[in-house]
């Protein structure tokens, strides 16, 4: 942590009172003319305070970015999202992310944007997002099993995402399969997974999640507009990222834990409960088939269960899902 | 191609007659003094010229090297192997050939050494070879299929080579699962695939393969003597390096071309001819948890199948497996 980040912390662990330049200085054990050149670079950043001559420094605001000291001081965790790498603007948080990954970064350093000029999707697809409204965030995940299970990392982060905006919104948010979240049908988050691997073990596992919190209806591309909404239109208010992206991390800890230490199965349960998929009429394309049936489950690699009209059940593993209706309203 | 290319083929169009400095100079439309130039550089490389006055040069021997010029012109290949990066040594052509794949190569782009300083195998164990004896090549591929396929391609190259070395010095090749190429029951090649990709698709794969060929006995490390072989052990003669990269070029094209229309079946038929696995009592380690059984085949997936003593099938997707017994002779 640099100096700046012990600042931020002292305001925030002295929130509501004034802290003096003296007080701040001995605290940190640098000059009072350092804390002052600090200060002032939070303010560049955003920072509000309070001064007055004698009495010192108050915090008032903090900026509306998914700075590092402010996500890591509502941090639980223990080692996700404990080295974060800030940016105004990347291309892609993942490439930076998979970049970081390769040159040995440890498991769980993350890296957010305010705003990506190629935010990727799944299958090479665009991920929009304005500045400074939603969350980006990429983690680097180094989990000991096979590339096959590769699947798992998604529906986990999903399960986690979906169960931090019920938690914090009370929002109705469930899982598209794979691994989409969505509010009211409408898409709000995706993930996109990407690894490095051989045979038998991942070397390192970037997953990206880009989540639709305080864009507007208006921001939204028009053509996506019908398919598409945030935390903000479903609220109407406009929500803190920070907490947003602090709690995400705190609930995906726990469940990545849970996965390596009890394996798929109790996500597989919280799964079922979110499913936007389950029980409704879905076509899936499938490696360049069409697929008609019902879902019924996940297996144990991530793959969706459909029961198909010939009665047959069949995995897939990848691809497209179409929701055609809901169950018995064919 | 280079002019050292082009003139290496010009020689090998002409094996056995001499050719003029003038002839070759007209040929390739530079100067004879550009000529004797290039064949000074093919001479330090190690090819061997017999020259007369007023009569030219004759290309006599070529030099025991993995060349690009030499593999090349014995390829019948489309696209595999026609871009070939030759090191004397590097650490690991599997690393080189994933920075290539990341840049961008086009698929089918091959690394070749005489030496690796830092070779590795599967669970990052080490994969030794003395310089300029044996077989060390990475292939760059881009299937347009899941991850969750890759050890298709390990298995594709493993029935590859084994029919490379079975046609070339009717050894008794075989495979054990998943992609160790063995004869008369000791290792003689390995294969270690990695990849890039996300949850639906391989964004690039290597495929690397060490195959032991003119290694002697006395230079295996005596703890691994009981365990490998070479083709130079094996047939008592040293064999032609170049000869075996490229059919083992051919072979794999042919193969992996057939894979990407048609599916996993033909090579799994192939592959349960030259599975040195099937038929014998095994014990697997799969993801920590020990089983013993009777491998029955490959599933689509490239998982051996085994048939557990409980008279339960279960697939195993990595991991090591020890041969204990032939059947029947538990």
């Amino acid at each position: 942590m640099g100096l700046n980040e012990d600042l931020v912390s002292l305001f925030h662990e002295n929130r509501g009172r004034f802290l003096s330049g003296e007080e701040l200085a001995g605290k940190l054990a640098v000059s009072r003319t350092t804390i002052w050149n600090h200060i002032r670079v939070l303010k560049k950043l955003g920072y509000q305070f309070t001064a007055h001559t004698h009495v010192g420094y108050k915090l008032v605001a903090v900026p509306d970015r998914l700075l590092p000291q402010e996500i890591s001081f509502r941090l639980k965790t223990r080692f996700l999202g404990r080295i974060i790498h800030w940016h105004d603007e990347v291309a892609s948080t993942n490439d930076i992310a998979l970049e970081l990954a390769a040159k040995g970064s440890p498991e769980g350093t993350a890296v957010v944007a305010e705003n990506q000029s190629k935010g990727r999707g799944r299958f090479g697809r665009n991920w929009f997002s304005p500045h400074g409204k939603n969350l980006i965030l990429s983690l680097v995940l180094r989990p000991s099993f096979a590339p096959g299970r590769v699947s798992q990392l998604g529906i986990t982060t999903a399960v986690s995402a979906a169960a931090c905006l019920r938690d914090l919104f009370e929002l109705p948010a469930l899982i598209k399969w794979p691994n989409d979240i969505c509010i009211r049908g409408k898409k709000t988050g995706g993930i996109l997974t990407e690894l490095s691997a051989e045979l038998d073990r991942i070397h390192h596992a970037v997953v990206g999640i880009g989540l639709n919190l305080n864009i507007e209806k208006e921001e939204i591309p028009t053509k996506l507009r019908p398919h598409c909404t945030s935390v903000r239109i479903e609220t109407g208010k406009k929500c803190d990222r920070i907490e947003v992206a602090a709690r995400l991390l705190n609930e995906l800890e726990q469940r990545y834990r849970c996965l390596l230490r009890e394996g798929f199965s109790p996500i597989i349960d919280e799964w079922m409960d979110l499913s936007l998929t389950l029980g409704r009429r879905i076509e899936a394309l499938s490696e360049g088939r069409k697929l008609t049936g019902y879902p019924t489950g996940l297996d144990e690699d991530g793959g969706l269960l459909i029961r198909l009209d010939s009665g047959i059940t069949k995995k897939i593993s990848g691809g497209d899902i179409t929701i055609l209706s809901v169950a018995g309203k064919n």
